[in-house]
């Protein structure tokens, strides 16, 4: 008699999310042409989270999509909670798709006694039961070796520089970051754009003159110039609004503002309106509530781009060639 | 030149079992339609266990069944083994399958300084290379938690009602729960069977005469009726014979026994078939040897539950499914 | 020359607490004689949590003190980061104290694809770099099970049961407890109360007429008793308050409430207050805000077992010894 | 005030054992000048291991004695089960000594699809939670190498050439070894009874006639010799009871038998009784019941060995020093 | 709407080297009937050393050839480092096929206060992210214990005797361990050359004259007979070659020398080139530099062995029967 | 009797390193007052490395310490197998003190299919047995993120700033970075150096002209003055040799240039000789040999600041407090 039963092997991709960001995986979804597996999620009484999926998983590549936005470790607890109920359902492989990955500004001990929350949050989503990370611009490249397997890292940049194109003329235009720590950045958005102009906000001081009180000032020559000034996410928009300031004053024609992330706390929207930018551009990468929009911001959808790093994990594709070789 | 070689993912179930419960193995392969992997067992001069697959294992899914009979440490270690020979024989998965799973009532510390032995049998299991455990009515339910791992919690109680409803007349059944611990199970058998009345014996004392040393008593209306006695396991035969003497006494008409796990340890045999009740149901989660088989006893097969079960998961299909979502 | 330096290898403790739940930790330090180590503990603008230590802990037994009250989520990710911070400062051991367990009453899989919420918190913090836990009255027993290493488990029923001694007339006492479940509890209450008469609420039907709607009703004599109801925790307090409400209508001259953790979700206050019981004691395991006390609440301390058990397993004592061998 | 209490960080060793092998847990205490530590240790019905510490243990380094002899599964269980207890009790470290280690001999895949047994039982102590092993005469070396931490290897050889040096006539001794495998011990008995002549048994074939069904013949004179033959371990006898009757038919004087480990499986009591050896000498690694023994037999107590090894991992002193550095 | 998308499932083979021996990888994919994965290797200024794959392995059973030959620490980390990568780059699984295993010959603690660094290998590869090793002729198959996981091992004897069966008259043949240790090998290459006689090389001094410092001698008879001298591998020749010199001086016609592998340490070359052996035979599971081949050295492929091997691994067929069961 | 032996619980420090900088380890020893454990270290035949520690090194806590120069990959490995040893001889605790920590440039992926090697570094050490890392100046911050444990991370900048202060004319000097990535370290130095004006060079490319391939150009003020050139490292000074020639093509009086770790791979020692600059300060983190030695070459020691680090941790001091709380 025969000792074996055969199988065809066939694989299954399925996708659910948490409550933090419903509304980027509904897009992600519809551009994988399917509905999300059903999830309930709810908190008790006392604040604890449950969850449990409404339909099998056993033997899925199951993608799960959450956005790590405020409450973050609200989120982050359901994201985990849902890794270990896909792994105790016996899901085949299990992705963490974090858009915007909590802590990841904690990625190092600035001083002594702190914890290197970056890393506790990947070393804990690997205890939950996660094979594999998707995330989209992490803010230090280095995160991704805080994690004991595949991270597939996805840049926004081709969304963000694809639209801005249309918003400004190329013949005049110039790139400008925020700071020093960003100019390779702004470097690949010139060469993005045509191998335009370059400059750079200098804080805090003159550069040549250290004891003295100065304010920001703009290194290399906007005036005149319709200015992009890039950063991989707005917080509270200080940073920006400031520089946007600075860049007008150095007579620059104007300036779009254009970022990865809007995690946009209180008060960015404000700060943001009130800048004088033309326009402020990000990714839903993280969720957008209608009371910090204003009029001036531009949201570009993300999902398209994580829909089809999702497709070329699963069809055993390649995310590196959606980048060029640099991811 | 092409760089790779494609092959087709085909998947392969095997199934193959130690020397505790060969009867139990033989028939799950009779339901799932194949024979059992050959394995080559026995023990050394020394009492040293030894193990070896008869075929290849590698690539396949396969399921080690083993149930932990006494003397439950040669089984337990005789699985463990079997084990690790899959793991370095390359097998794809490994899924444990402990019909009866060993140390499953020290799943706590009652007092200090005891082990969690359930704990450090799935510790061990997981450590040998087990990827996932199958198992029929664990003890207590936190047992899965134990296992790093999914964990495939199979219930007999469908096997056993759908037997029991056709010994009882339905209209005028109870069923009675052993002590107050297991009330819950009781309500689930009372459901199944149509709603009947319910009921318990309290064990140790009178709840209302605390300090009187009164002897157990039926909480709960058995007059007349004939009762269901139920438990997860007989281990001793000692709180059931009682049971039943305490119903009898409170003039029931009749008592069927019914339970998962035969454990059956002396002096089970005589007690049980002396106590008064009129038959004793239990299934083949364990063999039950010859010399403790005794009139009234009737032994269901769990077999075609495990296979179904297995079946599922070799399919990724859904093991809730078998239970409508309660596992 | 000598190749070696000779250290005298003495211990250091301390105690740290995250934002949680301060008041309990300031009475610990005070009954252990020593001031809290100092901790930074704020949240970023975009809601992630920063914690450092003000002090070197290198080389101590650290004890973090952090109860899971809600939002929960919010605490226990703190306490997370507290361990990843101790650890990395070259703490000797960490010893988790979290006198109510996040996510205790999701042990096990109620349905199939649940999380097991409580063994992923004992891995989280396992992985963060906690040695120990200490807990009060963990909901079940087999959560120490789900900890790869000690927990002391520490029981509050002596500082209740002295208090609640004082309250009752110990010669007309009854105890009762709301469900079937948690008899065993309420016994060893009677016992501590001198042998006193036990009662239970039957949940959601009759025993013995199960297809009928009958309110619940109590099993056992409270009629004009002053009755002890016991519980371990009172979340919103539905379950407690109509256990009071059936007492009562049972006859009972009085019902005094005694539980390990004031969980007092809304709206336990009102139901509790609402009740028609004489007290509701509680110990603070969890704070207790101003706005959900009431009167006729009463809040035990809990900070003298918790140093008594700290200071036991500090100096290499025996927590067992603190409740008779009972841990 | 101040934020620390300090502690002197004393150590304390405690020495405890299961019911394998009281008698050298008893007499191994008796040399350390101490008693064994209370332990409850009892099968239940279904034979499954109860183990309890009688003592706290917090604290401590724990020294956990149990030899491998039948039933060995029986007694490796309740040899782990004692480590979960320790760990989960708080023990500062838990020593595993182990005189004769289970499963050593199957410690490589001798065809596909075996176990690697010394390997399993080495992960199953780690993931109990042992620190540290310490055993007699391991059957080959590189089993140090399974363990993922410090081994201490004992060799009982300076306690049997004490004892066989004053037994045979140092002038005109040989040593002989059972097969060409284990020359190189031999080499080292004849170097420690002084430089004396070394001979081996070939077995199955003549080295220089392969295809002629030859019995075994000694290589190396033993004419006219009292041999010493040596081995590791007596199981069954039959290699070392031919080897007996090949070297007297070579016209030995005399033949003494040495071994570390006594297993004495059936019927090895008999064939060495009858084989012609003048005497049988072996160590109680392992218990050698009463009707094992027969005349003829010498049993040489290992415990001071193992005592002086406990003392010097106790006192951070050197095992390695007791050797001569080879260990 | 569909909540999943189905997947083929189908697996992919590829194949890889690092600058240790790209011959033998070359000729192993040749085997195959495919390329090598394009792979860029190189040292940094300062020694460091780069990988990274040329083409995407996401998904893919990826086989990463490296034999470790000298400088054995820089080709172990480059080993390591592409292990790294393709686990990081999404791998389905990692084989490493070792064909010279680092190490293999520090298997144990020989004195105490050394590293067993075999183990120390195999932990590394593992931590790495490598699923199963392949290698051939490990030194001692416990090292086959010292991986958590698969090892296939593979011997290279067939290959070896088919060869030597052609050089040698087999009537009049015998085959020649260099010492004791090594007799077991001797008497299965004399099983296959049809049942030849048998001797070996006894070492440091004469077995019945212990303390005369006599040279190396042959025990059996090789006088006037073909020999052929078998060793698992060739260092720096010294032990070969005096036991060629010493086969010669018994009288023997002729010695052909076989290894499996050709370590061929200074001076190993000239030492065998005048020995006096009439053929030295190795495989190529290392490189052999120009400048270390000599007249009289014959280097057997071991490509098409390992080639088989790998597609029997990627077929989930059977390497055990490639050996008659015995792997 | 007494069931246990009280001990005093002392500890003991001890030092030893491997072959890479011998010198580095005898100036750390001296510093503490010791002696050097010692250590055989040496290689085999075909490139193998054996270590074994000369004295026994139970229960100390044990601190290693390799330099990771060329050939980089035998010091790692060195380095892994004391480690090794050293969890094996009961080491208390091991301490990697590697003051150059190997491969720190490769933290991330830059492309896909790379690895990441600090991380893996960071691993390789975990699983070999290390409990602590301390390092000097690693490459990025987040590499303290890799390793699972404590990582003291001394800063040299106080070693140089003292020494350079000495050097300079403070009233007319100027920093100045290599590179806009620098820009932090840079601005720390200016502070140290008492608020002086700070620059950097620009590469590649103007940043105002994009296209343009201009050559390297100064941003900020340096005509005239005593310009200081920092770096972490100098590997074959391409990049500090071309920023020197552009600093004083901008008009500078002097350059010194300093970094704290002295690659110095070839041809850095001709490139920084004839560079142009007054002073090249470096510490001895590294070894650098004689023919690497240029007149101008300052090589100051980092061996007081190890040894004080080394005394903190042992003393359960502070490291923070070496560096004002920043480490």
């Amino acid at each position: 008699m025969n000792t074996s039963i055969p199988g065809t092997g066939e694989r299954t991709l399925v996708l659910a999310t948490g409550r933090a960001h419903p509304e980027l995986a509904e897009a992600v979804a519809k551009e994988l042409g399917i509905g999300l597996l059903p999830v309930s999620a709810y908190d008790f009484a006392n604040s604890e989270t449950y969850v449990r999926f409404g339909e099998s998983v056993r033997g899925t590549d199951i993608f799960l999509l959450q956005s790590h936005t405020a409450p973050v470790n609200q989120w982050l607890m359901e994201h985990l909670l849902m890794v270990d109920a896909a792994k105790r359902a016996s899901a085949r492989t299990v992705t963490v798709v974090a858009p915007f990955y909590a802590y990841a500004r904690q990625d190092k001990k600035s001083r002594g006694r702190e914890p290197i929350s970056a890393r506790l949050v990947a070393d804990m989503l690997r205890t939950a039961g996660a094979d594999r990370i998707m995330s989209v611009d992490l803010h230090t490249a280095q995160i991704q070796g805080f994690f004991d397997g595949p991270v597939d890292h996805l840049w926004a940049m081709p969304v963000l520089t694809d639209y801005v194109r249309s918003r400004v003329d190329l013949t005049n235009v110039a790139v400008v970051s925020p700071d020093a720590g960003r100019i390779r950045v702004a470097e690949q958005w010139a060469d993005k754009l045509g191998g335009c102009p370059l400059a750079f906000v200098h804080k805090t001081r003159d550069v040549t003159r250290p004891n003295q009180a100065v304010a920001n000032r703009v290194v290399g020559d906007v005036e005149g110039r319709e200015c992009v000034l890039v950063d991989d996410l707005i917080d509270t928009g200080g940073t920006i609004a400031e520089a946007v300031n600075v860049i007008m004053s150095a007579g620059a024609k104007s300036v779009v503002v254009a970022a990865t992330h809007g995690v946009l706390s209180d008060p960015a929207a404000q700060r943001l309106s009130e800048c004088g930018a033309s326009e402020v551009v990000v990714t839903d990468t993280l969720p957008i509530a209608a009371e910090k929009r204003f009029d001036g911001l531009t949201v570009l959808s993300i999902a398209p781009l994580i829909a089809r790093a999702i497709r070329e994990v699963f069809d055993d594709g390649s995310v590196t060639s959606l980048f060029d070789g640099n991811s």
